[in-house]
């Protein structure tokens, strides 16, 4: 299928087949492409959990607002943000750019300190809502990976992260809840497998 | 190339060359797909200008920290959120939802006075950073069907979004930008080209 082709195929699928396992081959993509992710500096600020669970995925149903999908997926993808950027963080990353690319100190040196410096006046909701808006972009990156892929989705934004944060144990890794992504195989008998997309006209959408 | 191949093609481009345009069937498809991004509850509430007009691209660049790719790039997509989703907005999506599929008045009823009384109860920077939120979604579909396309692209945070509503006149199309992304070809001397993509190891990413 041509990408938009892909893009008119998926939808927000409301009735997994809890019986119908991704093949592994799949689950390594999807988990290749959110690392392929690209992210404000390259800093990455986002972790994912894989669940595949039933027991697990069905004990987060209650917490995702009753919403089935997430106990009937083959698997449940929790995007994450982490808590804090600090220092270390960022050290970190140069050291990264260094390995993989040899780059000389010479180079690296101005961009660590301005972005230490930068993120150092940031306070920690600042720089939390930044790593938000990098999940934010995962998400939409796994969509489109889904679609061209045939792997069945629902993006979900109503849970209770507090909630998954403490399940999940997130906060002891860093970590916090930010998207929801249960992936899989389209029920057949799933209503809304062949209503109609509902968008405006290009028209409107486009200036 | 199969969607892994594209994702690691991709890289965030440092020069573009400026001889080189898009072809319309290009545009047409970042139109079209930016127009399919999910966004939550099927809102859309975001919306996207192409602009091709050197003169007018080398203006935004003062106002985008002097990035040159604003300036060089075949085309500029600028991603928009909207400043206001109230009542009126709600009941014109349920409208088009009834055009486009047929649907009952008794079934979209319930959910139509959900999402009014929902929206009602939040204040406008709320809804104003929800649809940010979508925007980003956006950024993440359209840097993925770009790569699909081998169509280079450059995401661009650092921009000075409220020079650019008064440049672009966004607030009065009750438009705010949210982010910016030159997309073209690479120049053949773009030295960001040939280096290794610096990601962090998979195991430390996906738990």
């Amino acid at each position: 299928m041509d990408i938009i082709e892909s893009l008119n195929w998926r939808y927000a699928v409301k009735k997994f087949d809890s019986e119908k396992l991704l093949p592994q081959e799949k689950i390594d993509k999807i988990k290749e492409a959110f690392n392929l992710t690209p992210t404000s500096y390259g800093l990455q600020p986002l972790k994912m959990l894989v669940i595949r669970d039933k027991d697990l995925q069905q004990q987060l149903v209650p917490l995702s607002f009753n919403q089935q999908q997430i106990g009937q997926a083959s698997d449940l993808l929790v995007l994450c943000a982490e808590e804090t950027i600090d220092e270390a963080y960022i050290v970190d990353y140069f050291e990264r750019v260094k390995a993989m690319r040899g780059t000389d100190e010479d180079i690296l040196k101005p961009f660590r300190d301005f972005l230490i410096s930068d993120f150092g006046s940031k306070s920690q909701s600042e720089i939390f809502a930044w790593a938000v808006n990098q999940v934010y972009i995962a998400l939409g990156n796994l969509m489109t990976v889904c679609a061209a892929e045939e792997i069945d989705a629902c993006p979900v934004e109503g849970f209770i992260p507090d909630e998954y944060d403490k399940v999940l144990k997130l906060n002891e890794k860093g970590l916090r809840s930010v998207l929801v992504m249960p992936i899989g195989y389209r029920a057949e008998d799933d209503i809304l497998a062949d209503l109609a997309k509902v968008r405006k006209p290009l028209t409107d959408v486009i200036l």
